[in-house]
């Protein structure tokens, strides 16, 4: 992993900035002379800039193993990836659990709410750094493709191609519900904010997978051969969720759950445009948007609609609905069809 | 309001039993000379005895105000209408919070898990006081189409008609991974079980609406002009869902969430019976059995296999999809559909 560390401040969307900020990222193969094969990588809500472990499948493997590495979709031996975590986050770069230089303690809730935006701009200061112009592509699943949606709002000239997956324009109305919940159970645990973290995470996983692969995998499945008639664990599918919850306190911070979070509720480019179309207006990139058939999260009909927009600017936009029963968190799955239609995607010369 | 004190022992689904209990329970209309004039009405988790108000329609109605009156669909002038609290509920009937005869002390967890058997059996017993013997019908949406359901199976001669309403034989995967959540918040945070009760609660309030209806009435709209860059509450959702949390801990009891969501759990017609045919096969009452279209809690599709194997059974029911677009919470709103077909069926002489 490196660190980048800015040499100017980052103004940000709320108005204020960032005197200083490090970036966390990694990078996989090599940046080529004209510095033209460079795609970057944008994670989703609790991820890291180790999206691949080329040297090994499976010790330490990165979050998208399965789709970056030699050979695979976006294949290191031709592309320069780069994979960043993201600002606000706490996994290197700065964020919540940073040391604030005027106070050399952590910031917690003193740091700033950032937005999709300002994460996208400090990637940018970053491939400004590597001496990159142009990103061959910024690629991204969920918060990860909100990220791959402003880039190519924001800075049309600095990419070729946009690859958004099982991301929308905003949150619907459920999905924005569920978000706030997820805050309010850490902000009414102010003093054991972990506890909330544990329930919003557990909320997401269900809002990850469909209704379809929590029967699959669990259904009413019991852990003993019969009810206990008492209130511990019993359902294999309360198992499972109360081990997500305690997997993720160990390994996430709750200020930054609250942080990243408003960021994704805060995403709105109808609001910050006006409409889809005014948004889209200037891009340049060509598009891959695709959805989940059965992510109710980030319903398919989102995505459909800004590929609709897309054509009717004239803009060149491929839009594919991925078939598969595993709900939103299918982008970070198995899946023959996803991996084509980048491969095919990040191949087309046109 | 009357109360019930029952003159034997309940024995319950867990073995254990319950020395004696109180059912508390509002009566509407007049029992008739040969008792034939009697429907039951169940309610759902946080729902009460208080049925309908008929002196009033707008002071203190009752939850079901739309449907139970005079000249309502289940008409008062007809009909001798009896709404319980159930068993394990904290609106008058013994529950959790109420005094164990033992120790003369709340019972809270010392409360034996109870089951929708349970509540049916100890509503059999205040059936045997009021001295009928065959009801003319049993009504419940939610956890009180559960108990409907569960008085066709377990008193079959006891009831003429049968009318569920947005209830399954069991749980379905996603919407037991929630129930799980609810019980999981309350636990998490033992010191302070009202912030998981609210939590809980939120959850809740999701999954009683559809994604539509929350985009009608709230959508991503602000309670002010602009996005604050802070954590207080800004989106009118989370306003609204805060408030039905808030309001939900002042007239709800967090130990009794856990006895009834646990039941709603539990309840298993296919694990209790071995299948549905074998569940309904001893059957006599006349089914209607409705779903709502956008009700993902309690999918449409549950019902439609309910009714499916009643037919199979040579069991007369009548199914119904009620299209609505306000997900599983429409039963207790204004519908024609609904309103219509419960009158029929009510009239019906089949």
């Amino acid at each position: 992993m490196y660190k980048f560390t800015s040499q100017s401040p980052l103004a940000l969307s709320s108005g204020k900035h960032l005197k200083t900020y490090e970036i966390a990222y990694e990078t996989y193969g090599k940046l080529n002379a004209d510095h033209s094969n460079a795609i970057l990588i944008c994670h989703a809500l609790s991820g890291d800039a180790h999206a691949s472990n080329p040297e090994s499948e499976t010790e330490n493997p990165g979050w998208w193993q399965l789709m970056v590495g030699p050979e695979k979709p976006i294949d290191t031996n031709r592309f320069f990836v780069i994979c960043t975590n993201v600002l606000g986050s706490c996994y290197g770069s700065t964020g919540p659990t940073s040391l604030d230089p005027d106070t050399h303690k952590q910031y917690q809730l003193s740091f700033p709410v950032i937005t999709i935006e300002d994460m996208v701009n400090a990637q940018a200061a970053l491939i400004d750094h590597l001496d990159i112009q142009t990103l061959f592509a910024v690629v991204g699943g969920s918060m990860g493709g909100m990220q791959t949606l402003q880039w190519s709002i924001s800075h049309p000239n600095r990419l070729k191609k946009a690859i958004v997956i099982a991301a929308a324009a905003q949150l619907g109305p459920q999905s924005l519900a569920f978000n706030t919940i997820g805050r309010e159970a850490i902000q009414a645990t102010p003093e054991t904010p972990n506890i909330g973290l544990a329930i919003a995470r557990m909320i997401g996983h269900i809002t990850y997978r469909s209704d379809e692969s929590i029967g699959t995998k669990f259904g009413r499945k019991l852990q003993e051969a019969d009810y206990g008639y008492g209130f511990s664990t019993e359902f294999e599918i309360e198992s499972y969720l109360k081990y997500q919850g305690e997997k993720f306190i160990n390994r996430f911070d709750a200020t930054t759950y609250l942080y990243l979070s408003k960021a994704m509720s805060y995403f709105d480019l109808i609001k910050s445009y006006g409409s889809l179309e005014s948004a889209f207006k200037n891009c340049t990139a060509q598009f891959l948007i695709m959805s989940i058939s059965s992510d109710w999260l980030y319903p398919s009909e989102q995505s459909k609609e800004m590929a609709k927009t897309l054509i009717k600017l004239n803009k060149t936009v491929t839009y594919c609905e991925i078939n598969s029963p595993h709900g939103h968190d299918s982008f970070l799955m198995e899946s023959n069809d996803l991996s084509t239609m980048i491969r095919s995607f990040l191949d087309s010369t046109s």
